[in-house]
């Protein structure tokens, strides 16, 4: 039975993550998250107590964990700064194009739609973002760049990467990444090529 | 009357712009557009017969003609590609950092909040972007690069503008333009200085 109730919530967080890349955070109704993840109705309020800000920062929890865990990977299988961003970049783009342009960001909607409501909410996408950001950066160092140019490298690899994610969607397009990629690959080349 | 009907639509339009670019499409209530234009209730109607809809269009549409106006200024001002970004870029931090790391873009929330609806809204955000870079890419190559990299700058630009408006929001810090604005004259320093 707990494994079944674990199970269950957990679909309602991966739904909640899909409406969120998809549409947003207003947008996205909790009905659909019930009707998405199969959850029986009345369902929500007994998992989530604080409702769909609830789900949400879940939802934003688990996207920021699994970036986290996908640049560990990235970094262990890339001998350099310029190798990291390719598929950092690579893997955001790819999920781009497997969802037809519909799926973007998880964290950005709570940023450009204000939404802050719970300071948990309003705190998450602060969180999300500084969590990614470090450790893009503490690979970039590990991998040769110094303390410096490996925060303005991380930096600029995740704002290009959420812009990309934007206008990508909205040209249906991948130029943009490959614009991004090949301007970043040039400006790390020197440093570890 | 004439005049003071283009006054009050004029004023409807510029409140809906600010709203959307500190709370995005659906958190933008059309009560508050009035509220903040200072129009009478049910105005909206006569002026916009297409409602929230048509106002968010008109509202984008004007945020790329003076983003574009804004190009061509900053564009005969700069004497380099690198002059450019750093302009384009200037200009985008200064206008977040004025508002208090309120105020995003304009067409960032049409493509992320997935606002369809009406033909037209679902196009703006390609139209906009389009325009925006085209726009840009057309000055980089007056400029001096080939129309190859002049696309890719442009692409790259505009990417990384829109997601550092994104993730300094989220952090209330500008060290993402400034990594952005490193990353792209160094980018384009070789080819222009």
């Amino acid at each position: 039975m707990a494994a079944r109730r674990t199970d269950a919530r957990q679909k309602m967080v991966l739904a909640a993550r899909q409406r969120l890349r998809e549409r947003g955070y207003h947008a996205t109704a909790l009905s659909d998250v019930l009707t998405l993840s199969e959850a029986p109705r009345g369902s929500v309020y007994f998992h989530f107590p604080g409702g769909k800000a609830q789900l949400a920062v879940e939802a934003a929890e688990l996207h920021v964990r699994e970036q986290v865990e996908r640049i560990d990977r990235a970094a262990a299988a890339s001998g350099s700064p310029a190798g990291l961003v390719r598929a950092y970049l690579g893997m955001a783009r790819e999920n781009l194009v497997a969802s037809a342009y519909q799926q973007g960001c998880t964290l950005a909607p709570l940023v450009i739609e204000s939404v802050g409501g719970s300071d948990e909410l309003g705190d998450i996408g602060s969180r999300g973002f500084s969590a990614i950001i470090e450790s893009l950066a503490a690979h970039f160092a590990a991998l040769g760049l110094d303390d410096g140019a490996a925060r303005r490298l991380a930096h600029t690899t995740v704002a290009g990467m959420e812009g990309a994610l934007v206008t990508s969607r909205a040209l249906r397009s991948t130029e943009p990444f490959d614009a991004l990629l090949a301007a970043l690959e040039n400006q790390v080349t020197p440093l570890d090529d």
